[in-house]
């Protein structure tokens, strides 16, 4: 089975864009992965391909139409032929993304991702309402903080994603040695020169003893994790004696 | 003064690429803001135009060398002409990226932002100290999650800069209504229909009693974030009784 994008969006050119370079560019041409930009414009119901309209109660902006987007995300989930994409509505309103969850996107669905895009004032609740009780929609934000639409966040989430398939990242340990993966922030990485501007490097990485090198730079990356990130240390101290 | 981009990055041809488009792109075309995509290849030492090296201490994957990238950061820095960019270098190591963040962004640096875009194991880590300490330099994350570069972050993060300058969003109100603008997630938004599949528009949004509905909308937000963000909602309470 092929992971596969479908990107729910009034701005289809937008992708693949960055996506269409560097290593998810190269899977996507080598078909590692797929991915579909479908315009929401193409399910407007009126002959003047209206997507959206004014605020009930008042107020600036516009909001996505739920009619029009229930029939997007129909048509995005049919698209999959019975198989199970997870369906994922960005907004800062949402579930904030994590390593942990953006492994389980794509273990736990391995046919891909629909990807619903806000720009606006965002969509009518009651259609994220109808999708998350009957199709299992989630509700995810990169951070706090506000982009001009989802298409960036979705940009960022399939990068975050495709990067773990199978074949997209020459070695493993490159994948396993990476922040998060061991629930700490990453120990620092050097190379040629081994004297910058009289900055040195470590003595310890040059010594060749890899059981130290490891052992130094797991305290590294303790060290950095505790100093930077007091919420990460705490539940690494708590996942570590449990 | 124009709020200027300066990316630094081995796949200069991902930009504009999204931002090439809606909100930012109009704002690009109409000069609100500007954006310079340069290679770091460009400042290689050496006739190979060798960028990266291996780690020392072993270990997978390549490290951006400290000579090349101090070399793209002082040009990018020079390009500003003494005026005074904000410094970022895009790592999950880095600070999470926040709406006050993106505000002070802005506020702080209206000269722009150099955005240092890492690749491969990441950068050499005397390089971003150097830096941090002689010219305040800035470690940012957009999330706790792993991207295959920079690249992505720094295309996010301009979005959500550029969106704050004025003439790009049309209306203040839109602006100061969304999540976080009151440390509290955005109340819910509903359009016509009115009734879609039996889900009716809550009625007081039809009332036009403007003081009730923005004290239903508090209310909703408040609802929300005590529901979905625990965290938020604690540094809310937190914030109101000081």
């Amino acid at each position: 089975m092929i992971w596969r994008a479908t990107v729910l969006t009034l701005f289809p050119e937008m992708f693949p864009g960055p996506l269409g370079h560097s290593l998810a560019g190269r899977g996507l041409s080598q078909n590692i992965w797929q991915l579909n930009a479908v315009n929401i414009r193409d399910f407007a119901l009126d002959k003047h391909k209206t997507v959206d309209d004014t605020c009930f109660g008042g107020g600036a902006g516009m909001v996505l139409k739920p009619d029009v987007v229930h029939a997007a995300l129909q048509a995005g989930l049919e698209s999959y032929q019975g198989a199970q994409p997870s369906i994922l509505y960005m907004t800062p309103r949402g579930v904030p993304l994590t390593q942990n969850k953006v492994h389980s996107l794509v273990d736990t669905n391995p046919a891909g991702s629909i990807i619903l895009c806000g720009r606006y004032e965002g969509v009518d609740d009651r259609v994220i309402h109808h999708w998350r009780e009957h199709h299992g929609l989630q509700e995810v934000s990169l951070g706090d903080y506000i982009l001009s639409g989802g298409e960036m966040a979705a940009l960022t989430v399939i990068d975050a994603c495709v990067r773990l398939l199978p074949g997209i990242v020459n070695t493993q340990e490159s994948l396993e040695s990476e922040s998060f993966e061991l629930d700490l922030l990453e120990f620092p990485h050097y190379t040629k020169p081994q004297n910058w501007q009289n900055q040195i490097v470590p003595e310890i990485l040059l010594s060749g003893d890899h059981k130290k090198i490891a052992a130094w730079r797991h305290n590294q990356a303790e060290q950095i994790t505790k100093e930077r990130r007091p919420d990460l240390w705490q539940a690494y101290l708590n996942k570590k004696h449990c």
